[in-house]
């Protein structure tokens, strides 16, 4: 007798077998093109020490961490995972070469609010380059072009990767002398998308203490927009005032001149200077990628230039840049969206082999055969009706059966149904590997636009 | 200034960037022979209500458990992937088709005493077949053709594949009039490898109070041995006494003569009396995998036939077979033994590629098409002496160096040096790319064999 009723907790995915194809899929591209632009694989523990986990102190995040004692030792889970990668690095430090650059597809656990499509499980999907003392500009450069690469090859058109520089921003605000008041005018202007430059203007008066010449010189100046070139172009005009926002220029010119060469498309690459990604962290370029049909999602990869990676456990200077895909929660809004390929084959198997024999044997030899040549086969072995069997292989959606009768048996052949058509013709075991491989189309990308 | 000595807890495994490319492969491996025989890929998620994991019970285990508060919520870490598993098929009951083939690798966790080789987080890597109602004997025959496919992927020869009936134990132990002390009695037998055959009937007399000549009957039974045919023809003498035994008779015959049309070779597959796994869980085949230069490892994929997986969720009876690897303590025992192939590529690229210009262009032009053509690529865009750059490729072994020089561009061409060898010649990029392909020998398999 059943006693409990089992549930999954909310805020933690469980999928069913055909999304969860599809997320592995989404993930199999992930690894193999980070490891296309040289990165390693890591896999670092889920559980921490409180102490080695916290040791920058969480912040916002404290609150939402999954923490707790077993025996004497105070543990964590992670909630992402830079802090685990700052670990290693400070640990590893001698054994490791630099530039070290490692991904790293793993889960986080962030005990916010439940609600719809926020996760408390969540996949994050990173990739990040780690300099030993200094770390070239190219490195950051490359970044867009993976971001470009990962997403196209998902399937990905209507996209954008938008890319600032935190130099050009603070040394900005310092030419207005606006350094100290910086971060609440970043707060502010970040509101620009959701309640237009007007009110930005209002509110950096008001709420800021602007005056209103200073408002004037920020709208205008987050005003710059137009192709890559305009804007870089209209930077110049305030190069020479600042030595912080001359560097940040010459950074993001030559980001934005490497691109090309890497192969990204102008339509999804803008130099947009409302994008900050926080205040404290980030210190050179910065990156937000944005789905053009759904700018409400928000960004699904972001990152930056960090300066020192794993200041709290060694004194090395390890300079950085990395992003971030919330995977789990972008598969939730391609879902959501109706926009993961439904086209493409989910089922279990490529062939469902039928004995309509008493003995198994010959069944289980060309099941055997099959599976040598790379075909995956299920053996359907149980007894039931024909119908049932059938059944079986069309719910799974699983796209061809073979039957093994008596007849089929003493002729050394097999009959092969395409369950699409309904054709069925009579093959040797390896003719029918071959019939099906060949019938194996991709059907497409993971992801599909409307 | 670092504030803390960073450290990862004991009992967790965190691996160097080598030895993690070896172990991604593995798994790799794992998934794609899983895929092979039909299985669906699940991922459930690693924190469950207390309540509804042990809804069970959780016996020796309980104690291990990670289990912890969070708000109102009693939670608890998975420790295996089987509970889940019922779980997930008693939640989603209506939206499976049945037999349910589906393999989990993931991470599970028990706070054991920490020693060395033993871990607090680990890689279970299962499949699991779950009939409703029902479920065919062939089902229990396709496991060991399936672990015995796993592993052979893998590299390994020397191994065997142990397995059993707890119909056979069951029915012979009633026909000696021995049911109620069965679980003492295999206990005992259990210990046969470390003690001899001797002193197991000196403890089944001792210690489980049998008369001498039960204990020689015991010892009888569990000394039959020899070649599979032989061990069948001579528990066909028992036939006729008990139903339970006879029924695991007929099943572990067919299990027998099904292997053959799957093509498990008679030396990596032995019928063997001793294997018990445990008391109350499996009803049908048992399975055990031994390394056969390494028994004293113990077995490195074990399972079984159930009768009902998920109890205490749903009323429906779900029969079920499945098998566990432990995969992280198999990858720290085949290390320790030096089993682990060094001759895989383990490099985060295939090429460095290294500017020799200031403009960076034609080197990032060439990256873009080496990847384009697949082949894992690094650019080495830092500031260093050229030293200090081939010394980064040799300490990771990145097998080949692509020089780009003013000459090169002019042609261009680009020189591609082999590591190995020293050899360097002037190719064009595609031409590049053809040699290095050409050049990626898989090197053989991961795991090797002294």
């Amino acid at each position: 007798m059943a006693t409990l009723k089992p549930r999954t907790l909310s805020g933690f995915m469980e999928l069913l077998p055909a999304p969860q194809v599809q997320m592995e899929r989404m993930m199999e591209i992930l690894r193999k093109t980070y490891s296309l632009y040289g990165f390693t694989p890591l896999d670092t523990p889920i559980i921490e020490s409180s102490e080695v986990l916290l040791a920058k102190g969480g912040g916002e995040t404290e609150k939402q961490i999954y923490r707790f004692q077993k025996g004497d030792s105070d543990l964590s889970l992670r909630f992402d995972l830079t802090v685990p990668l700052a670990k290693y690095v400070a640990i590893h430090y001698g054994e490791l070469s630099f530039p070290f650059r490692r991904y790293q597809i793993g889960k986080v656990y962030r005990g916010e609010r439940a609600q719809r499509g926020r996760f408390r499980e969540f996949y994050q999907a990173d990739i990040d380059i780690i300099g030993d003392g200094k770390l070239d500009i190219l490195n950051e450069a490359e970044i867009p072009a993976i971001i470009y690469k990962t997403f196209s090859t998902l399937g990905l058109r209507r996209f954008q990767i938008r890319v600032n520089n935190r130099k050009i921003l603070n040394g900005f605000y310092a030419m207005q002398g606006l350094s100290e008041r910086a971060g609440d005018i970043m707060r502010t202007v970040d509101k620009l998308d959701k309640i237009g430059a007007e009110k930005v203007g209002v509110l950096l008066t008001e709420d800021c203490g602007l005056s209103a010449e200073q408002a004037a010189e920020i709208l205008k100046f987050i005003a710059i927009t137009g192709a890559n070139a305009e804007v870089l172009s209209a930077l110049e005009g305030y190069r020479g005032r600042n030595e912080i926002f001359d560097a940040g220029l010459d950074e993001l010119t030559a980001v934005t001149r490497y691109l090309a060469a890497f192969g990204v498309p102008e339509e999804n690459f803008a130099v947009d200077l409302t994008i900050a990604r926080g205040l404290d962290y980030y210190t050179g370029t910065v990156y937000e990628t944005t789905m053009l049909d759904h700018p409400e999602i928000g960004s699904i990869c972001s990152g930056g230039r960090y300066d020192n990676l794993a200041e709290y456990y060694i004194d090395k200077q390890l300079p950085g840049v990395g992003i971030s895909i919330g995977l789990t929660r972008l598969f939730y809004v391609l879902g959501e969206q109706g926009m993961l390929n439904d086209a493409l084959n989910t089922a279990p198997a490529d062939v469902l082999v039928l004995p309509m024999t008493q003995d198994l044997g010959p069944a289980i030899a060309a099941a055997t055969a099959l599976r040598e040549q790379g075909i995956r086969t299920q053996i359907y072995g149980e007894q039931k009706k024909f119908k049932a069997k059938m059944s079986y292989a069309d719910k799974l959606g699983i796209p061809y059966v073979i039957f093994l009768g008596e007849d089929e048996i003493a002729a050394g052949k097999c009959s092969v149904k395409t369950l699409a058509t309904g054709e069925q013709v009579t093959l040797t075991v390896e003719e029918a590997a071959a019939k099906i491989r060949a019938g194996l189309q991709s059907g497409g990308t993971v992801i599909v636009e409307k």
